[in-house]
């Protein structure tokens, strides 16, 4: 069994935000050499998300309005968590979104559907965060 | 280490339904001769779910109602994604419920309680779509 | 490629609560000698979660308001589920809480960022439930 680790480091712009990683997974896959096996990849920030859907500009829209729905940012007075921090919505909507994938590798290719995407989504940027690429087979 | 995979593939006759694949996955278990492993099953399109929970009916007509009140699928304007499409709900719905499920593979066995099951979660059926099960191990 | 497999057992005092399962977790890995891999750790129970997040009391009071407010318990007769049980509400938060976490092993190691716990989220207590992992490597 071969195993490969590669951290993937991400500044966003902006608080919120959806960035495609999928390039970067597939270069750790191709640098791994394994052909056949598992990849987890996952945030390892409690803020953030990596998550698999589609690259389409509308639905990120869609998403940031309904992740404001169903666990708003402000009042940031609403939460506990917040009284030396103010990202209380950030841990609530990486919930929502999920910390992890696992992608299967099938001849030395990441085994995604036709409109699989991968995305890395923050919820409290604008600093240097990380997602683990973990991949073990043969 | 051995591996093994295989696509499942669906047509539901609603737009959204609940359809408990345990028994298709654990033929795919049978089929790989691996006894001690992991076992991925995930939706490979981005408007289904494969999710684990109970093979209950209540429970399922009260996840078609709590989705709904989540994620509503009309009006289909309220939704920048939907543009050619409608689908924007089916989205958050899978969002929601979730890509994938990793389960144990222990003596041959799919590793499951007493009560999981292992669901598809169509929410933009009515036409063919498929799952991936990839099981890795010994 | 070496596997282990161990039950952790949780009986908590109330309906709805949240443990640090970390030292658990971390122990089966010892016990495994498994230096390179994966590990599942998931709720073997469908009224449970396995999840990643911040061993912090104001977020976790935090966690219980909204998932009350997404979800509530009560009254029982909004849910179909709830004829001889009353816990439709715990099968939905534990959907938005997740079953299940794949951690990366590195180095013998529990590969996680900086704040990262691992927890069971119980939404139906006060009896014996179970929590499985898995660990497959070298």
């Amino acid at each position: 069994m071969k195993s490969h680790r590669k951290e993937l480091w991400f500044n966003t712009s902006k608080r919120r935000q959806l960035l495609n990683i999928t390039p970067e997974v597939d270069k750790a896959l191709q640098e791994s050499k394994i052909s056949e096996g598992l990849c987890l990849v996952n945030a390892m920030h409690i803020t953030a998300s990596v998550f698999i859907n589609d690259d389409e500009g509308g639905l990120h829209n869609d998403y940031e309005k309904w992740l404001e729905k169903l666990a708003p940012e402000k009042p940031y007075s609403q939460y506990q968590h917040n009284g030396y921090e103010d990202n209380a919505d950030a841990h609530l909507k990486r919930t929502i979104m999920g910390r992890e994938v696992v992608v299967a590798i099938t001849n030395g290719q990441l085994d995604l559907g036709p409109w699989e995407q991968i995305f890395y989504g923050e919820f409290d940027g604008m600093r240097r965060k990380r997602v683990l690429v973990k991949i073990i087979g043969e």
